[in-house]
């Protein structure tokens, strides 16, 4: 942990001993004008692929910052196969869901219009950059996929038949969270679904019932935020299938 | 259900049959100015002591409206006796946090200075006014009270002997969440006990890990916003040992 280096970046090129690779425009400014760093100074990269690599700046410029790769810090490790399919919702909430489920260890982002959904403009790029903001600060070792905006149906229509669904339902039958994932094996490919502000309108509900893999669970008798619903089921799934069971790494 | 008003309103006054009570003028700009509400028009009132009410506008001014109360809708119902003791966050995530605590059904906002916290100042008005906001809108028939930032050896100095501890740890040894909540009776006094942004210090936990019914859980490998963490730590606790297995009242 000692020599760990503070600040972490998401990069796409390769990593390995000696590479050499560069960060883009956004990253370039955070690093030498707010954190103040210069060449020697040491970092963290990932890419999704290679795991946690220790490098140090080489050189600054105003639109790239290049770094030299000396030593692999972590693996690359399999992560919990969760997808997020929510209704979007407004532009401060989306930055906050998004941030959160990233730490939360989503695997996928998919916006999902639902009949209710009041539509303003989803900035796949917004989501993205908040993705990276929050993969770096969390120590993930990858980004979640994040989709365009879609509706429901056209999700549901290439939805992948051993994938299976988790559907927050604030109205009609649903078994209560624990209950339900306390009869699952831990692991396996899964989504939770959230609907917008509103809920699901009843034919979608009917839509969904039918649907293969689908199993509506309850979060409690107060009426949740879109968000807030979709943060509080990935954190029982998380706790109940997923890795909760590991503690981060370098700190015990 | 049908019969519902799609306005819920917190006010301090007693409810009763026949009861006209008033709200102040925050809210009756809202109902006026936002709502474009009038004499007539049905609300639903809670005031924490009395259940939920139906009642009419009876007249709407500058400084308040008045309703006259007519029947109740639901009795007063017990709930989780859970308290969020937090070190307080930015502004912005302190809001977001007081509104999804409030929805995941705490009993108490109890901010905690530690040793790391960076403390700006916490207004007590602010999160009070969000709590009520997150109150209205989920369907609870309280508000959780909200204290003022006191430290955290203060705030253990008094605590009651008989309310377990929920830590949050992210470094040291740690039951997974769920493991140690399974193991738990549900329903009891419980407090959910968050850190700050870089965690608390050796000696605050070495202080903790001797106090009394304090059970430190982990919240899996990525390092959780002291934010995040709250919100994760609070949905486990409601879905295991709360009331996430009742369902929203009237929607079945």
């Amino acid at each position: 942990m000692t020599d760990r280096p503070r600040t972490r970046l998401y990069i796409e090129g390769d990593l390995a001993a000696g590479a050499a690779v560069e960060c883009g425009r956004d990253q370039a400014h955070y690093l030498a004008h707010v954190l103040r760093m210069s060449p020697g100074d040491p970092v963290a990269l990932f890419n999704g692929r290679d795991g946690e690599w220790l490098a140090r700046i080489d050189k600054t410029g105003k639109k790239s910052v290049v770094f030299v790769v000396s030593r692999q810090l972590r693996p690359q490790a399999p992560e919990p196969d969760l997808w997020l399919v929510f209704a979007p919702v407004k532009r401060a909430p989306l930055d906050f869901l998004v941030q959160k489920a990233t730490e939360l260890g989503v695997s996928a982002l998919m916006p999902a219009i639902t009949r209710r959904t009041v539509v303003e403009r989803i900035k796949r790029e917004r989501m993205e950059a908040n993705a990276i903001e929050a993969a770096e600060q969390c120590e993930r070792l990858t980004l979640p996929r994040v989709d365009d905006a879609r509706a429901l149906s056209q999700i549901l229509d290439s939805w992948p038949p051993e994938r299976r669904i988790l559907l927050c339902a604030e109205a009609g039958e649903a078994a209560p969270i624990n209950e339900f994932l306390r009869e699952c094996d831990p692991g396996g490919a899964w989504a939770v679904l959230t609907g917008p502000e509103g809920g699901f309108e009843q034919t979608e509900l009917d839509l969904l019932h039918k649907f293969p893999n689908v199993s509506a669970v309850g979060l409690g008798p107060r009426i949740l935020r879109a968000d807030t619903a979709a943060l509080a089921a990935l954190s029982c799934w998380q706790a109940a299938l997923g890795d909760w069971r590991d503690r981060p790494p370098g700190r015990n």
